[in-house]
């Protein structure tokens, strides 16, 4: 064992160069009978396969109004969004969806159901999130929020929300109000011109 | 370089040993600020997060007829199936269900709207189906495939498909075709009893 890293991280972008196995060097390329390129250990025959991750979140409601948190961490730091993060092993969306919410609110809430379903591909991930019924407005924001607040529907800080996926939830919620009617969306978020911000 | 292996595998289960980043071997902890235990390199820090998978399929129809395939590959080898696979990167669930068809069933299709969204939480994933229409009824299975064959509702081998995800999806489907609303249907797959069939 060495020394403790000074800084951990995430690799991003994804490129593999050790094989996770064996620790031999990897090789890119399409395994037989495949059709995708891979990260391929010619060494063991590991392939190690990279997939679409999900983010699960809540659109929490206290009495007409919605939670939203300020972000703590980048990317998007110090902007408005949804209580929201990457799915872990075990878990189902909605049970994601909790966990995030209470991580990054501390807030009690009831889920309710799945109400948006989006596909980012350029960002390699699909969005979840979830209808939810703030039990005790009391608040105590994570280590990941700077700040968690209600917003009554014409409050919403619209110029500085964080992802395009928490925009059009929020959009597709406020139009739902006027029918009291809120079935599961599902649609795409398009790959950004350039200069525009990320999903 | 080394010889080719002689066989490539998928690791599983998901145990990672080795640093991807820079080859030296992992510990197993939380790191700084988490809340579940991570593959982390204490060398370079890189941090190994693992998260769900997708699966993305179609439930193709031609006059009426539903569109399975009959699986050359474990798990479940020689039981019917829908087409489906994993996610790739870079693409939308709807263009993954479409790619997995082609692939699958060799079958010319037009992508209806998303129809099932199931977590699998034992089976650390999330599967999604799409209602499909075959355009031209030929066939073509591709490797993964023994046979790839039309089955009126009434002809259905419920005795010897593939995955409850499958089964669950096609229940929905002859229950929506009763009404003609084919709502997306959103639910969880329970973890299975012993000695059952996993999802």
């Amino acid at each position: 064992m060495t020394a403790h890293a000074s800084t951990f991280y995430f690799p991003s972008p994804r490129t593999e160069k050790f094989c996770s196995q064996c620790g031999k060097a990897l090789t890119r390329m399409v395994p037989p009978g495949d059709s995708h390129e891979r990260d391929v250990c010619e060494n063991c025959g590991a392939v190690h396969y990279q997939n679409p991750r999900n983010v699960v979140g809540a659109l929490p409601v206290w009495e007409g109004k919605i939670l939203l948190c300020l972000r703590a961490i980048e990317p998007r730091y110090n902007t408005w969004t949804l209580p929201a993060g990457f799915m872990e092993l075990g878990e189902t969306t909605g049970q994601g969806a909790h966990r995030e919410t209470i991580e990054e609110a501390g807030v009690n809430i009831e889920l309710g159901p799945l109400y948006t379903v989006i596909d980012v591909p350029h960002a390699e991930q699909v969005h979840f999130f979830y209808l939810a019924k703030v039990l005790d407005p009391a608040l105590a924001p994570g280590e990941e929020t700077l700040e968690a607040r209600y917003f009554a529907p014409n409050e919403i800080p619209w110029e500085n929300l964080s992802f395009r996926t928490v925009i059009t939830t929020l959009e597709h919620y406020l139009r739902d109000l006027e029918t009291g009617n809120f079935p599961i969306h599902h649609y795409s978020i398009p790959i950004p011109p350039p200069k525009q911000r990320p999903a």
